[in-house]
């Protein structure tokens, strides 16, 4: 039976590192949500009184009987049994770690345009994105950035992936994390990330792996857009 | 050998959710940073350079030879040491779940203080604070709370737990975040907390459990205060 997945059916979103998971363990998966009536099928699943399970927001996850939400928690549950994170106890829990990492980097690159309300458009709060994203660019960035540089430069075992000798979801996620990156913010990113070469690396060769380049190639790729979290405002990149 | 728990000394922060579920356990630790030269051992191992696994921020678990980063994914760890999770994987995947979900929560309690930028002092964001906390209490804090009272009523095993029949480290998270609100948003939440009762009684009954009500009146239980997550700044409560 192949897996369910549900997200917004426009975007990429948190729902990409999902797919990116699902697209390279070549799982079988409906992405419900862009076929016919599945929007109202996952708005049913999300309003369900009946549902024991019930998830807090997209993206969620049907893997049988099993309905998984948090993107974080549907990926350590795909990397256990697509071989996408090591076995072990200490591997599973760094793969982890890092994917935690990334979804607090995540939050806050989608405050970049949405500081006050993500119920509000962008319109309503542009002077305080200013500020958001330049404080953003400048510190936070580099931090992130710096970060996952110094986890490659510390794994013992590879000088390509996050984690051991194989591939992660992590380095999956990494890899959408940049690539969101270069959409929103080409300026800043053209000007720094010669400072982070593994980090770039690691997204240059995770675009080449086979799965992912045809996915990538593929209509199943939405394309960046500027209802996502990551959007391409001039006013919000770096000027210099 | 007792864990070794590093986090921030003079605030609960996001360390306080580890706290809860090691004295829950009555897990032998220490809180090192709140030992004599306790914040030099917390910077040394933030810095260094050897460490396969660096943690991005605190709070972070020593375990033996094990280091674990993200609040969640420490609780994870100790969830599974100390039967506060189910033992099953859906069990372990749904508590997991919602833990994330009061971390998400977490972020946007912590952004009505400081929607610009962690760096600066709230001073310095005032405004945008007060816009954005109104946002926070008119439409998140209502469908937080009401997510989690609909777990609670969707719970066929219990009236009083998340998840299952017993009590789990997201219980002990909720009781934590209703606690900090009612610090936070005495007016908000005296106005709105009884649409949400069995969540308000979750929290009662967690604070009297016999450890963390030992706890709680303990010197180990750093009282609330204006440099945690959850700040009282009147001018951000709900003014009706």
């Amino acid at each position: 039976m192949p897996y369910e997945l549900y997200y917004w059916p426009t975007i990429q979103g948190r729902g990409e590192f999902v797919r990116l998971a699902l697209e390279e363990a070549a799982a079988e998966y409906v992405d419900v949500a862009r076929t016919k009536n599945g929007m109202a099928a996952m708005t049913r699943m999300m309003e369900s009184r009946q549902e024991v399970h019930p998830p807090f927001a997209p993206p969620f996850l049907k893997s049988g009987r099993l309905l998984i939400a948090q993107t974080a928690n549907i990926l350590l549950f795909l990397g256990a049994r697509h071989r996408l994170a090591p076995a072990d106890d200490a591997g599973r829990l760094w793969t982890h770690q890092l994917q935690l990492t990334i979804a607090d980097w995540l939050v806050e690159i989608h405050d970049t345009h949405h500081p006050i309300a993500s119920g509000l458009y962008y319109e309503d709060q542009k002077s305080e994105s200013r500020r958001r994203a330049a404080d953003f660019i400048k510190n936070r960035l580099p931090k992130y950035l710096g970060y996952f540089q110094r986890v490659m430069d510390a794994n013992p075992r590879s000088d390509v992936y996050l984690v051991g000798a194989r591939l992660t979801y992590a380095d999956l996620s990494l890899f959408q994390t940049v690539a969101g990156l270069n959409f929103a913010f080409p300026r800043a990113m053209a000007r720094i990330a010669r400072r982070y070469p593994r980090v770039i690396a690691l997204h240059d060769r995770v675009a080449e792996r086979p799965r992912i380049a045809s996915y990538l190639a593929s209509e199943r790729r939405i394309p960046f857009n500027q209802q996502g979290i990551f959007r391409h405002y001039p006013e919000l990149d770096s000027s210099k």
